[in-house]
Order: structure tokens, then sequence, then C-alpha cells
């Protein structure tokens, strides 16, 4: 490839945008071929030209999980932004009123506090902001539990000044989400509340998401890049990975031991379902070697395993556990086209955590 | 506090330079004592203005782990910067090079190739580099496996025209240490090479560095800040940690489920030696309570072993596990001096790898 001539500095996180391009057009085919909406998350990359790309290809709009991110992506002229995360209390009022302003925002509450924050954003920024309740489908983590508090929230927004009721939605595509959906549709039909939209989530689960009746719209993030997790969870193969890490060996002490200049400030300390005898990352080019252990800047790899053993000074390929954690740590990443026009892009969304 | 009044947004990274100035002063004391040389790893902090106070408080220069470190560092005026990371190959010349012309510069090697690197740099820019070789003590990463390989390392830096061998380091300072240095000195007098300093390293261990005959310098970084791995160490108590991070219970799902704006983008997804059931932070307010997950931005908190439970929109002040990682994870952070004068401050050698 025309950057390895280069020899980029390491560590250095390396994206391929022929890849990136094949991913989303397969995404976007699958939603198209089952009358599914697509709104990517941008989590996983975090750059508003990728999210301008999935927006032309026909993503309907996108996800972001925190206002910081959806600032970033309104100050490129995005205009219809999904917070799928709970924004509770005063301090996020201002901000949230703010964004409203200049884009169509809609959030996700699960709670009445929610549903507050939101209406006082609106009301203080004179603007609309819709709400989608969220409810849990199995991931044991935010959501309501049951339809009936997902019909009492969606009640308490149709009342609420400012406020337009947009649906249901859920994170990850559960095993209870279809029984969920059935007793919810029932429910709401019964108190004549429409439900415009039902949104799940989730690169791993994507592609079954049509099999799920009721759901009409996809955010998912993960599937631009894809990593170890997607590919574990049969969503992509290996070559469907479109970002890695360039790493170098910078020391060789025993036999069996290297170490090389990508630690957990690279990769993360994220491990796969399949725990830590999977390691931190999948090494391209010596598939049986194992990355055991992650300092800050130094990442320990067991080459017990290996017939051939990388030397020192060698660049080795990782592909990360899980992309979106990898791609948050770095400010900036070299893109190519297929081995052409490489440069470095920013990641102007990273870091965002408010 | 004056700056919960503000009650800034979360999730927050606040730190209070009170407990930083007992904890600075209390190493360099313990150094003071001993005879010992102070070189702390500005890993933990990254912050020039903290690096400047501990050297105002007696510390001998400062320790960096990368080149982008070591340049904001030196951005700052700060002169005497030990890079204590191995560097390996041509896309590292440039910049050393530029750093040694501007700083007194040295660096670590456990290989020839290493100190082929540094011989380049200091050639092309026409500067001296100082080299110590690097040995390892029982931490199992990187360093030489025995003090002949150590001797052979520095009769080598001797030889080469630009650097200067500065002595042996290790990190952490682990069981094999002193037997090594025992052996190593013998050698070395043998073969007639001073070891002007013998550096070692780590917070854990740092109290009993005067232990290990020989050691003439101690690098550490996490005592600044501590965490709950500092304090299971028995290097700190809570009450010395002086960084935490500021969330807010955003959704309460169900009766012991709560979760929290903070994330592994927040917190990380370091453990503790403790593992797993220990969680990714302690809980101040609610120490019984076990972060058993984290999702990029969501903690989720197990409160069954809670007789009071926090509330939804409720404010939780969590000690990291891991301080260096939290803190590499955020553009700037909450400064104040207990209580008092609470400003942001940038991070300013957050997130460089290279």
């Amino acid at each position: 490839m025309t950057f390895q001539s280069h020899a980029p500095d390491t560590p250095m996180p390396v994206v391929d945008l022929a890849i990136v391009e094949a991913n989303l057009r397969r995404m976007q085919a699958y939603c198209d071929q089952h009358g599914l909406k697509l709104r990517p998350h941008i989590k996983t990359h975090k750059i508003p030209d990728l999210a301008r790309r999935q927006l032309a290809l026909g993503a309907v709009g996108i996800t972001c999980q925190k206002i910081g991110e959806a600032e970033v992506m309104a100050d490129a002229g995005i205009d219809d932004i999904l917070i799928s995360y709970p924004l509770i209390g005063a301090s996020k009022v201002g901000r949230l009123g703010a964004l409203a302003k200049r884009a169509h925002i809609s959030i996700v509450a699960d709670s009445p506090m929610g549903i507050e924050t939101a209406a006082a954003a609106a009301r203080d920024a004179g603007a609309r902001i819709g709400v989608l309740v969220e409810f849990e489908s199995g991931g044991a983590r935010v959501g309501v539990q049951s339809p009936q508090e997902a019909l009492a929230l969606a009640r308490l927004i149709t009342q609420t000044p400012g406020l337009d009721f947009l649906g249901l939605m859920t994170y990850p595509l559960g095993e209870r989400a279809a029984a969920f959906l059935v007793e919810a549709k029932r429910l709401f039909e019964v108190e004549g509340i429409a439900i415009p939209s039902i949104s799940a989530g989730g690169t791993p689960t994507a592609f079954s998401a049509h099999n799920v009746p009721g759901v009409t719209e996809l955010r998912v993030g993960t599937y631009i890049y894809n990593d170890r997790n997607t590919v574990d969870a049969g969503a992509a193969g290996l070559d469907d990975c479109a970002l890695h890490i360039e790493a170098t060996v910078v020391s060789r002490p025993t036999e069996n031991r290297a170490i090389i200049d990508a630690g957990s400030k690279t990769l993360s300390s994220d491990l796969t379902a399949g725990g830590a005898a999977r390691g931190y990352g999948l090494l391209r080019d010596y598939p049986e070697a194992v990355i055991v252990k992650l300092n800050e800047e130094h990442g320990i790899i067991d080459l017990s395993a290996c017939k051939e053993k990388p030397a020192l000074g060698e660049r080795l390929r990782i592909i990360p556990n899980h992309v979106c954690v990898v791609v948050n740590l770095h400010d900036e990443i070299l893109v190519h086209n297929g081995g052409s026009d490489a440069k470095m892009v920013r990641i102007a969304a990273r870091g965002l955590t408010r």
C-alpha cells in the first residue's frame, strides 16, 4: 500500500475507506431490502465526513450518544440527530435547548425526570424536541421494564408542551423485544397513542432486525469499521474490518515474548466476550499470538504458539476487540482508499463524554 | 465545596490541589530522607503546571513515556526529561533529535536497535542523548534478562558517538532487582564502567525503594493523585486520592440497578488486581455498591448490598481503579483547592501515543 512506503509513525490507527464504503453499502442495502430506516450511530467513527457519507447513501439521520457529539455533527450541517442516551438534570438543559434551535433533535427517556429535562430545554429554547421511550429488551442496562411503564411515559410526553412522542427504542435487540412490542402495541392502541417509530440498535444483531415484527428503524455504529466483536458475532468477516492498529515490536526480551508500542492507551482494555484467553486484539499476521496483557503503552504478546515469530522493529497489524473505544482514544487517524490517497483525518467528536 | 454549588456538568474528572500538594510533599520528603533523586512520571497528570510544581518541590527532572509527551513538557520550559520507553526505528529519529537539541534528553534501551535509534537521532541533530539500560526485575515486560546483557549494551553505549551511558533502570521494582544489581555492579566494576544512576519506578513499591541497595532515583507517577490500585497496595489511603469522577445517576430501571453517565469512555475498562468482583471504581458514598459493568457511556451499578440506594439524578463520586488511564481519556479536568478557586485545566499531554 502506498502509505506503507512512508512507514507511518506508530502506534497508528489506519482505516481503509474502500472497506468502509462496502460496509456502509451492505448495511444500507439490508435496510432498503427490509423497509427499515437506517440511522447510523456516529460513536464508532466520530468524523463528520463519514456521517455525511452515511446520509448520502440513504440514512435518514444519525444517532449520537452525547450532546457534545451532536454539537459537532450539527456544526457540520447535519440536521436530524437522535441522542440515544438519557439526559438528566439542570446541567443538560442549556446545551440541549441550543441544539434543538438549530437542528431537528430527538432524545430518549425512561423516566419522568428525563422528560422534564427535555421539556425544560424545549421551553427555554422555544424549540420542539422529539422523545422516544427506551425499553429494556434483555440487555440489563437502561429502559422501562414493562409496556405499562412505556405507555405512562408516552402519555406524559404527549401531554408536555414542546415535546413530540416519536415512538419506542431499545438496545441491544434482545430476546424480550418481540413480546414487549406485541403487548405495547396493544396497550397503545387501546389508549389511542400512535407509535410512529420503533428503533432498534446494535451491529451484532443488525441483520436479524427484520425478524422482530414492528421494528422500523436500525441504529448501528460498529458496522462502518467492524472489529473482533462483530466478527465473533457473525455480522462481518475479518476482511470487512476497515480499521487496524499499526504497531511496532519495541522489545523482544525472551524467545516467546514480544512487546509492542500499542498498550491500553491505543487499544483500550476491552476484552471480547471470550475473555482474557483471547487477548486484547487479533494480530493479523500472527493469529496464533496472544496479546496477553496491556499496560498503558506496552502490549505484551505471548508467542508460544507461533512457529514464525516477529522480530524486533517489525510492524504488526492488529484488529481491535472493540473499535469504538479505540477510535475514542485517538485525536486523528490515517485513512487511505485501498492503498492510495493516504491522509490524516481529525476525529472531531472524540472524547466528548458530556 | 464551592464548585459543587455550580453543579458541574457530568461526567467530570475533579482534582483537589490541596491533596495533590500533600501527596507531592510526602513523596519528596521520603526521597530526601533516603537520599533518592525524585524524577516524577508525568503520565499520570499530563499537565505542565503540575510538572513544574514537582520540580519546584525538589524533583531533579521528569519522566515521560512518549516523545509527544516530552515535546509538550519541553514546550513548557522543562529541561531534564527521561523518556522511559524503548524507541525503535527510523520513524522516531527525527523528533527525538529535535527534542535533544532543545532539552537534556535521556532514553532507555534494552536492545542494540534501541541504541542505534538514539545514536541516529543524536548524530542527525548534533546533540547528545543519555541512555539507561532497562533490566527486567520480575515484571515480565521489557528489559534485558541478565547483568551480562546489561553490560554488553552499556559497553555499546559508551562506544557510540553522541550517547552517554547514564546507568540502569527497571520497572516495577520487583523481587529480582536486588540480586540483579549486586551481580551487575560486580560485572561493571570488572569492566571499569561506572553506573551513574540506578532508577526504579512505580508508586505501589515506592516507599520501599530505599530497601533495594544501589537505587539512586525514583520514577513515580500515580502518587500525585493516587487511586484504588495504590490504596490497595498500601501506598496511600482513600483520603489521599486527589481525583474523583463526578457522575450522575441517569436511570434507575430496577430496585437494585442504577446507571451512571460514566462508562468506559470516562473510567476506562481497567480492573484492579482484585478482578471483576471489585468493579470498575469505588463509589465514595455507597461503598457497598459495585460498578459491575461498563459500556462506553453507561456505568451499570449493582445496589443489592446497599441499605441506602442512590436516587435518579443524584451525583456520585467515584475513585477510579487506575487514575492514569482515566486522565488520558479527558481533554480537561476541573481543579479546585480544598473547595475554592475551581477552574477547568487542559490536560495538554493527553492522548499522545507517539
